[in-house]
């Protein structure tokens, strides 16, 4: 059985500890991705240090997150856990005022509750959606959205585009896409790759998958891209897909043009049993 | 009759020379407001300085704009317009690419196009439209939009806001809500004052006019929040406008919230009649 090193203590195993789960947004330009890292600033380790602060918490209480972002990743509806001494929690009146006035303006908790029974961040979720978004016109980016997203100096094809992602949505081992890690699978469930126009020049692409392994996301823009600009067929991403091992003709495009917009969870009675099944290694 | 010191010299006057409009986009964050000051960076000479490099012009030319935006304020649809030597403008085949390629991110010029007869890019201009994005969430504002989203922590009450803008729209002497220059009228016809919630922590001031004395959208903004916060009458902002002087309980409110969006000209064939009535000093 596949063990997990950064499994959380059961709040039943913990005395006196509660769950809350944390809605996150963030600005991931001035971060090095979500994971605590020594000496550098991460969005793990600013929002710890905020609860620390207005929790009054002799030692750190850790998050278990659903999407771990590489560095540059930005996030509208991220989440995490963490459990708390209950006392301290029940302290606290106004959770979300109190840490909005201590945490940088570069991050948000935007919702904090207590977590249902059952609830694990990580392993209770469903799936996971993220969006990457491309501005194709000559002269750039609007300025104020610069940094969440892509200046691609030429043109793209959109309905090119839609046609070649939709043979990769599905049960498909992504290895072709990901980043290989020994005892890793790279199997995974994309649920949507919907590539669309969301402004006269601004292209957005939807991809929600049940996981994705890392750089996933940004390796599927990359084979998408060069169909937009016609130098690749729309039958290129999916022989790539087939190819079944990491492709060097995949560009993996930037960071910066990624947001995490969403997690999802099934109903409250059900949390518990998918926790246990996606913590299942898969056959 | 008034003299306006920066009027440009009319194409017809100078020989070889072809006007050439340009729309622009910032981020003013980083910038001193838009008018050229020593010292100071500024998106006037920022422009002025790519165009020298562009076209490779032996001299600077000046650019006239539509809207002096203040430090911190931003723009989507800034327009200006420059007298530039016809030989350079002809030679140069991809403006908005060159332009791109040479300025710095935060501010984009998104068309560049030779201007039609008649057109003054502040004279002809028939109305200026800026937006004024306020979060009411105790969380503070999504990330991503911090630098163009002011955050006040109080919930705003939208529609009586709405309500104490009405009886500000239409033609009047704003003297209540701009700085006093001498000499100069603070009559202006408020075309649009519409306050609407454009999601569901950020709410959103539409402010068109043919045009604005200096700070007249953040003091009309300053004598609204206190409306939607409970604090004042929604008749307030009316009684402070016929007061007719300028009202130091109305607070100026910050600049970051702040973007100009729009200028609205008329056809091309009324241009030049438009530009003379602007000319005209108000009765």
């Amino acid at each position: 059985m596949q063990v997990f090193a950064d499994e959380p203590a059961s709040p039943s195993r913990a005395g006196g500890l509660v769950r809350v789960r944390l809605d996150l947004a963030y600005d991931g330009t001035a971060f090095s991705g979500w994971a605590t890292q020594p000496g550098q600033r991460t969005v793990q380790e600013t929002v710890e240090d905020a609860l620390i602060v207005v929790l009054r918490l002799k030692e750190r209480a850790g998050l278990t997150v659903a999407g771990r972002t590489d560095a540059g990743v930005h996030a509208r509806g991220q989440v995490a856990h963490v459990d708390l001494p209950g006392g301290a929690w029940s302290a606290l009146d106004e959770p979300l005022r109190a840490l909005a006035g201590v945490l940088p303006a570069d991050v948000r908790v935007t919702a904090a509750v207590r977590a249902p029974d059952g609830f694990d961040a990580r392993f209770s979720a469903l799936s996971r959606r993220y969006a990457y978004r491309v501005c194709d016109d000559a002269a750039g980016p609007d300025p104020l959205r610069r940094h969440e997203v892509l200046w691609h100096r030429r043109r793209l094809d959109v309905s090119a585009m839609a046609d070649a992602a939709r043979v990769l949505v599905g049960l498909h081992d992504f290895a072709a896409f990901c980043r290989r890690r020994s005892g890793a699978t790279t199997v995974r469930t994309l649920l949507a790759l919907d590539v669309t126009r969301e402004a006269s020049s601004l292209v957005r692409a939807d991809v929600e998958a049940d996981a994705f392994c890392h750089s996933m996301v940004r390796a599927l823009l990359g084979a998408l891209l060069p169909v937009g600009e016609g130098r690749r067929s729309t039958g290129w991403p999916g022989e790539v897909l087939r190819g079944g091992v990491r492709n060097s003709a995949v560009n993996v495009v930037p960071a910066h043009g990624l947001t995490l917009e969403a997690v999802h969870y099934p109903p409250a009675e059900e949390l518990a049993d998918r926790a246990q099944a996606t913590r299942r290694p898969r056959a």
